[in-house]
C-alpha cells in the first residue's frame, strides 16, 4: 500500500471510512424504524458494500470486507452507536456529512490504489474507485428502497471520480508518491465540502409534460 | 460434503431448500400481480440468490446456481406451483414458514461448509454462511421494491449468524463431524421456529421527532 | 467471436446495444427527475451492467464493462442525449423499442457465445446469456425502485431464452457457425417485436382476496 508507510496507520483510515459509512446506513436503518438487528445489518451492508463490490471487479475473492473481523467489529460498532444515539447523531448532522466527505476521499483514493496494485488498466482503476466511495451508499438506498444519493444528490459522485481519475494519472506519469496521493485525498475532501456547504447541484432537465 | 455421506441425500437436501425458498418468492410474485414468468423469475432469484452470492464471495465461477439445471428446474416448479395453488399455498402459510425455517437452517449450515471446503478462514465462512441462508429473500425484497423482511422481521439473521458461528466454531475445535453439524441445522431450526411461535422482536428505536 | 468475423464490426454491434440499454436508462433517469449527474450514472449501469453481472458469473475480472473506456463513452453520449434530447426522444418511443428490442437480440446470444468461448456447460450459457440481456434493465429499474420490467412487461424474458438456447443448442450440435448465430439474433428480434406489436402478455394470477 503506497497510501502510506504505516500499515497501522492506512488500517485506521480504512476503519475510519468503513466506520463513518457504516454509521450513516444506521442513522438511515433507524429513520426506517427498522429494529436494532435491522439498523445493524444496514450498517455493514453499506460500510462493507463498496469494498466488496471492489474486490468482486478485481477479482480478490474473498472481498476483505467478508473476512476481516475488525472490519465487521467496526460496522457493529457504528450501528449500535446509530441505535443508540439517534438523536445525538442526528443533531451533528454536520459533522457526520464531513465524516462522510472524508469516507468519500479516503475510499475514492485507498480504492484506486488496490485496482492498480492489482495489476488493473487505467479506466477499471477508476471506475473501481468510484464505486469504492459511492457503492456503500448505492446499496443502503436501494435496500430500502430510496432512489440513491448518489443519483440526486448535490456533486457526489464527481469528486470521487476525479480523485481517482488524478491517483491514475499520478500512476501512469511516474509521479505516484505518498503525498501526491495525499494531495489526491484532500482535494476531493475539499470539493466535497465546498459542494455541500454551496448546496451545489448538477443541472435537472426541463420541466415538460412527460411526468411520470 | 460432510454434511452428508451420501451425495444423494446431500442433493435432496439442497433442492428442498431451494424449493422452499423459491415457494415464498413465487408467492411474493402473486401478491404483487405479477404474471407467470414474472412469478418464475423471482421465484428463481429467491432459490437461486443465495447461493450465487455465496459462489461470488467465495470466488466459484460459475456459481452452482446458475450450472446445475435441476435447481433451476427446481425453482420453475416451485414458481409454477406457487402461481396455480396460490390460495391453497396462503392456506398453509404456517407450513410455509416452517419449510423456510427449515431452509434457512439448511443453508446457513451447507453455507458455511461450502466456505470452509473453499479454505475460507473463519470469518469470512461465518459471513458467507449467513449470505447464503438470507441472500435470496434479500434479493426477493430489493427487486420488488419493499424493505428486506431480514431487515425487519421477528430475529431472522440471528438464528443463521449462530448456526454457521457453531459450525467454524466446530470446524477449529476439530469437532467437525456428521452429527455435529446436523445439530447445528436443528438448533438454528428450532430457534427460528421459537421466534416465529413467540413473535419475538428484536427492539425497535424509541421514537423520536425525526420521522423520514 | 464467432458471431462476426471482422472485429470491428462487432465492437460496433457491442457499442449500439450498450448504447440502447444505456439510453432507456437515462430517460427512465429523466422521467425520475434525477439530475444531468444521476442520468448519465443510471445510463451507464443500464448499458453496462448485463455484461458486468455476465463477466462475473463467468469469471472473467475486470468485467469488460468497467475496463473498455468506450462502453463508458457511450454510456456517457446516451446519458447525455437521454438528458438534451428527452422530449424528442419520447416522441420516438416506438424507435426506442425497436433499438431495445435490438439489443436484446444481440446481448442474449453474445452473452452465451461469451459464455460457451470461457468453457461454461449448456445450462449457465443459457442463463449467462438471458442475464446479460436483461441484466442491466434489472438493475436500472431496481436502482430507481420500480419492480422490473422484465418481471411484468409482456414477453421480455422468453425471447432471450429461446435465443440463448438456440445458441446453446447450436454449439452441442456443432452447427456453430456465423450464418446460425445471426439467425438467432434474428429469431429473438422477431419475436420481441412481434410481443410488442400485439402487447402480448402471459397470464396473470386469478384474482383472490389476497391482495398485499
Amino acid at each position: 500500500m503506497v497510501l502510506t508507510q504505516s500499515h497501522s496507520l492506512q488500517l485506521v483510515l480504512d476503519l475510519v471510512g468503513v466506520f463513518v459509512f457504516a454509521l450513516s446506513g444506521g442513522l438511515v436503518g433507524v429513520r426506517k424504524r427498522l429494529d436494532v438487528l435491522g439498523v445493524i445489518v444496514l450498517a455493514g451492508m453499506s460500510g462493507l458494500g463498496g469494498g466488496v463490490l471492489r474486490d468482486l471487479l478485481i477479482g480478490q475473492t474473498p472481498p476483505v470486507g467478508v473476512s476481516d473481523w475488525r472490519l465487521m467489529g467496526v460496522c457493529l460498532l457504528a450501528g449500535i452507536c446509530a441505535f443508540v444515539l439517534h438523536p445525538e447523531v442526528s443533531r451533528i448532522a454536520r459533522l457526520v456529512r464531513i465524516l462522510d466527505a472524508a469516507g468519500l476521499a479516503l475510499f475514492c483514493v485507498a480504492g484506486s490504489i488496490k485496482a492498480l496494485s492489482y495489476g488493473m488498466g487505467a479506466t477499471t482503476s477508476i471506475f473501481v474507485g468510484v464505486l469504492t466511495a459511492v457503492g456503500g451508499g448505492l446499496m443502503r438506498d436501494v435496500i430500502v428502497g430510496q432512489v440513491p444519493e448518489v443519483l440526486r444528490r448535490e456533486l457526489y459522485a464527481v469528486p470521487a471520480l476525479l480523485g481517482s481519475s488524478l491517483v491514475v494519472v499520478a500512476h501512469e506519469s511516474h509521479h505516484y508518491s505518498v503525498p501526491v496521493l495525499w494531495c489526491c485525498v484532500v482535494i476531493v475532501f475539499v470539493l466535497r465540502i465546498v459542494a455541500v456547504i454551496l448546496d451545489l447541484n448538477a443541472p435537472q432537465p426541463l420541466r415538460t409534460g412527460d411526468r411520470p
